[in-house]
């Protein structure tokens, strides 16, 4: 309680809308929520919550109004490409009460990019030079179509791997808070074994969160417990506790999880 | 257009709240959306929507209200073990404006669980007994803590495996409609160049969907289209008429997809 007189650091918050039949069908496992509340956590933004929407712009305008406006930065994925199902630009076009319009750079890049390859820039590939009006460009490096910013929105590709490329692109040009550090202890302990531990090693240490998860492996019970804070010295305070805590009771916790 | 006559089925929706900071930290890659879908999928419900929400009350709270109300089913996964970060079951119930009771015969399937391992019902292990008012149980095949339900929603475990046996011990129990049968072609084609083959197949096959996937593969372009339909004839002519097309192109269809 002590350190509480520094005045708390501002939080910076991130949503992210999933567009895609092919998540809720089943036929796909989504890979982008977790690289990008990773690449989030690094830029000192916390992924506050996520939605995963059909490919049906009434969806995708909900979604989109309603996480825009309350977080800092709103990503999406997936629904950018050339074919009638993806409709993510005209959606967010419409969320946000702008036409669509041809982006001269991005007409250009794509040009280049199928010229590179012998090929020509048809009607249907141009579709995906088209942005929601004031939108700039996030680079590709993979498949020459750019992703797309807007305010603070920001639109990604859905295949994980085009994604990533433009997370890279976008690395350090966003505003971020401190991040949130963590370290994992683990222990050969059921949870619930120590339970009461856990809250109260949590109150006891300001701004700290403490994440209980259970395993089975090879017939034995586990935990890994994950201590989360934006202060090092909370944090390491807090990991101190809690192993000391786990060794008195005769448990062994293992510093960087089981 | 002939076969449109005929009244349109019923469709029944489900929706799905995955609870859990540690998939918005990016720690843990979901499973559960993907396991879910399929099995959904199986007994004629679609999965229309999910939400991922942090441990937080409010969070969880907006997110049931919203969902179970526009949906057939809700289901949730995460935060019902016994620890101070499981806070599912205190949440819906303050969404559903219920108290939360110890349900008696919960009660009786952790006692014999815990004495089966030479092991007591603590305080913190009663935790997982808490349920919503007028809930009913869900079985739970692995470790003893049941899943719960009330109504039209499904409060289910985080960890995958448990997930799965909560699945299903509830399969053929819910109400479906005709499940939506999906078929792939799969063609070494960039999707730039069929889009409006896909566009206008998809118009010319009437309650069929056609979802585009392209992929880079050892330095080659090429899609896998998932057409779908709760319709078998309808599905059958639409993957027909596509791979004749294609093939038409001089593109060699793959059926089953590549």
């Amino acid at each position: 309680m002590v350190e509480s007189a520094s005045p708390s650091p501002r939080i910076f918050t991130a949503a992210l809308v999933v567009i895609g039949d092919e998540i809720l069908s089943g036929r796909t496992q989504d890979k982008n929520i977790a690289q990008i509340a990773s690449w989030l956590g690094v830029q000192g933004i916390r992924l506050r919550e996520v939605r995963v929407v059909a490919d049906d712009t009434d969806a995708i305008v909900e979604a989109v109004n309603t996480l825009r406006l309350r977080n800092d930065y709103l990503f999406t994925t997936g629904g950018i490409g050339p074919t009638h199902d993806d409709i993510t630009v005209d959606a967010i076009a419409q969320a946000l009460g702008v036409p669509v319009v041809v982006h001269p750079e991005a007409r250009q890049i794509l040009s280049d990019y199928y010229a590179s390859r012998g090929s020509e820039l048809t009607e249907m590939r141009l579709r995906m030079a088209r942005v929601p009006e004031g939108a700039g460009l996030i680079p590709n490096r993979y498949s020459g179509a750019p992703g797309i910013h807007w305010g603070n929105i920001y639109i990604m590709a859905g295949v994980p791997m085009i994604t990533a490329g433009m997370l890279d692109a976008l690395t350090g040009s966003l505003e971020g808070g401190l991040p949130v550090l963590a370290e994992t202890v683990g222990c050969w302990v059921g949870e619930s074994e120590v339970a009461q531990l856990l809250a109260q090693t949590e109150k006891d240490h300001e701004g700290v969160s403490i994440g209980s998860y259970p395993f089975f492996r090879e017939g034995r019970t586990g935990s890994n417990f994950v201590i989360r804070s934006t202060d090092a010295e909370q944090l390491a305070a807090c990991v101190t506790a809690l192993s000391a805590a786990l060794e008195a009771m005769g448990r062994d916790p293992v510093l960087g999880g089981i």
